[in-house]
């Protein structure tokens, strides 16, 4: 057997068989040389878990063999492997640190075992073994190259997204659950829910409905209460948080076609700081929402203020009372304010990087999401305290048609990092959806997702080698997700690019 | 209430609500001017059929509920439209010329009735019916505008396909069942099948499983036969019959990886005419398709022969011998021998219109389907006592970006035709694939095909309107499209385009 232990072997990426599209890559395996197969009607699944978790696996087991095994036609065979051991120790919730680690152990006969601390570190083990699977179509046998397989894996950040933004176009559920299943594919394990905008509200309230039902693009265009619960419940059924952002006091145009009494009189491009309504309102809908948001974190934005739209009387003369001596200081005091809202339900805040550029003021709890391309911003973040998440403007920005995968692969968060780089929680990519809707999503995002998702859950001393190391095993966890319905881009050329002629999925680079 | 029959009156089109996307439009209606609400979970769904029909219409009342009630969060409310009561008369296989007429009635409260001759109408009643549905999210209510309803409908042309080429890049099954799906929404009821062409052979024989097995993209770029089934039965459920095109004698350099022999010495651009196996071949294949793909018709191809490739001593051998004077005579003997093949196993054959502009051995019983611009070729055919087919290149190919859903809608195949104008078949869109795959297949499709879709459906006196009395209808119909997460592309630009900017589905015209 090959043994193959990452930090201790520079050469680990070769026995990874060519069809296996193991991505993203994992901490540690050893692989073997046998060529072994199994037969989903014949494969034994057991689970070792006490409620939920168990319930939540046989679920997720189900998934498995739908994702695993997808060709109807295969028949009887003998099945060497002939079980798989599914076993997962705690009862965990779905949060920020949650332990994703799993060990998966595929023998060459016998009893396959997956075992995990929590249950989403097992829906990342299954997803690791179903790309391990191909089908025969001679043989007509589920068949798995290079068994023995030992993997130990667990991801490097803890929070990987995908920033999905329903207020310039509405993305329908069924769209974003389709979305989550291929999300979990690529073990990203953050929704980051851009629900409302300048553009539109779609997001209902039990409380303030009336944002919705005039903030919508149309009548149809909008979420139901259950809707929501829905989309929660089925990331967290995958391993999916779904952290919503509801973006304050800028990019909140959509708020004053029933609101128009929170913003300034003369400008309607920012909620106003010295109405305390404002704050009210934005308590009730935080207190609303936080029935249905259960992660423990919501975003509230605090990006792109045009401060001249405080530029009068009213909020000259609250900034007097106040001691509040320039808009600056009144950006911190609004950020001070909702991040303390949100606190006081219970929840922890994300802002945008604005909230530590434009202000001092920022809680020191408040996770600081990174988007400015100066390159000193994430450590003077962390310096200040907070924990943060990277997602660049340009090389993450998904919305970017032409920056490539290879580009957004070499991206390293931690490059520059002197102090304190375990405050960086991770990063992802942003998919700002100007010119997304349900027609060119998921093509949009894939595979260029797969390059940051990568950057995110494996060790440096993969992701260091670089796109021309890791281009093969990309084009193959393209194939596998075309094959399974998601509308990936090729591996290659601008974001959204057509395929530039006919050919495989995995020989893209022979065929142009 | 409001009274339009389309024969009769010429200003029918506009009390169909703005909400409701009725696409394509109706033969002829009746509506009025009562909101009425159905409740999904109080909604009564009855059959009146005998088996098979019974069990085929409960399945698709299961599909109607999942689509036209597609928002969770309705509760219990009084439903005044309490029933639907569904009725087919025979039980008739899916073949060219089934009956796919309906009527359908809804009242402004009690029972809606549809009743069809076939199940295949009944499905065409049950997606109107959806789009007569639309979602209150204030009152969480589902409603119906213009009650009461009384819709009599059928195609004007019996055969209204979409091509979807499996050749150029490999479509999944997944991704064509979700593309069934969206083509029975607008009543496209052919999936044209071109499942093999000169790059790669996906297609598995169990004869001759070496022409999939060496001339597939890869090994895993391939269909199981049970897959081919599996297509066939998913389009039957929803009324799309499945033609597979095996396209021969040329476009068929996939086949010379696994049988060289079948092609002259020199060249393997088209299979060899004066060599017997070639038919025995091609018969051998035939027969075993046949047992899968269970619709009367077979596609044959025939498009696009380099005589030159013929131009070798044994061919002019051949010739010589069978008294056949020009390479245009041995391809007319290659099409009659090929259509005497499908005949044989009791198959009636399709042929693109080379058969008859460079032939005049075509059997009258083929069909010829027209894709040559030339204005008098479906008069040709029709003259030569062939039904036809009619998808012309350029306005009706979608892989031609610029070609418009106006340019699209514009076309009229019959607008010519001075004889016989009934043995036109219908027609289609033409999805080739040289630069489409899962990524982008639903994008390039839609919103265009829906365009021709009403050409082929709709009475002329609707569609010769021109696209102007359609565009609110098809923006609509998009959509619906979208909500069920049907990637269409925007209405408006070229094909495969981007939305221009943040805006609703329904105001693309507003906002860009």
């Amino acid at each position: 057997m090959l043994t193959f232990v990452l930090y201790a072997v520079s050469t680990f990426a070769e026995p990874i068989p060519a069809g296996s599209p193991l991505w993203p890559h994992p901490l540690s395996y050893t692989a073997g040389t046998t060529r072994t197969s199994l037969d989903p009607n014949l494969l034994s699944l057991t689970v070792t878990a006490v409620e939920p978790a168990r319930g939540l696996l046989n679920s997720a087991l189900e998934r498995f063999r739908r994702q695993a095994f997808i060709h109807e036609g295969s028949e009887m065979k003998a099945s060497p492997v002939h079980s798989l051991e599914v076993s997962v120790s705690e009862n965990s919730e779905l949060q920020l640190h949650v332990d994703e680690s799993y060990v998966l152990h595929v023998p060459v006969s016998g009893v396959a075992t997956l075992s995990a601390t929590t249950v989403f570190g097992a829906y990342h083990g299954l997803h690791t073994l179903s790309q391990l699977i191909s089908f025969n179509f001679t043989s007509g046998c589920y068949e798995l190259e290079g068994a023995p397989w030992h993997i130990e894996d667990r991801p490097l950040y803890p929070h990987r997204e995908l920033l999905v933004d329903s207020s310039r176009h509405f993305e329908p559920v069924v769209v974003l659950t389709h979305l989550i299943d291929s999300m979990a594919m690529a073990k990203i394990n953050v929704l980051h829910w851009h629900i409302i905008d300048s553009q539109s509200f779609p997001a209902p309230s039990r409380i303030h409905p009336e944002f919705s039902e005039k903030g919508a693009f149309s009548a149809g265009e909008r979420y139901t209460w259950q809707e929501l619960q829905e989309v929660v419940e089925y990331g967290r059924a995958r391993g999916v948080r779904v952290v919503p952002e509801f973006d304050v006091p800028a990019h909140t145009d959509s708020w004053a076609k029933s609101h128009p009494e929170l913003f300034p009189m003369s400008c309607k491009a920012a909620l106003d700081p010295a109405n305390d309504m404002v704050y009210e309102v934005i308590g009730e809908l935080l207190q609303d929402w936080s029935e249905v948001f259960t992660d423990d974190v919501v975003h509230l934005g605090t990006d792109e203020l045009i401060e001249s739209c405080w530029n009068n009387t009213l909020d000259v003369t609250f900034m007097a009372a106040h001691g509040i001596e320039s808009f600056g200081d009144l950006f911190g005091y609004f950020v001070e304010k909702v991040v303390g809202i949100a606190n006081n339900i219970g929840k922890r805040a994300t802002v945008w990087d604005e909230s530590i550029i434009r202000s001092n003021r920022t809680p020191a709890n408040a996770v600081v999401q990174i988007w400015h391309g100066d390159p000193g911003l994430l450590q003077k973040a962390i310096t200040a305290g907070h924990d943060a998440v990277y997602t660049p403007d340009g090389p993450w920005y998904l919305d970017g048609l032409g920056v490539t995968w290879e580009d957004m692969y070499k991206i390293d968060p931690a490059a520059n990092l002197k102090e304190a780089p375990g405050r960086v929680l991770g990063g992802g990519g942003e998919m700002w959806g100007e010119t997304v809707d349900p027609s060119d999503l998921e093509l949009t995002v894939w595979p260029r997702l797969a390059a940051i998702a990568e950057r995110l859950w494996s060790p440096v001393s993969v992701t260091s080698q670089g796109p021309d190391a890791a281009r093969d095993r990309l084009e193959a966890f393209r194939c596998f997700l075309l094959q399974r319905g998601v509308g990936s881009g090729p591996v290659g050329g601008r974001g959204r690019d057509a395929p530039p002629g006919p050919g495989s999925c995995l020989q893209l680079d022979l065929l142009v």
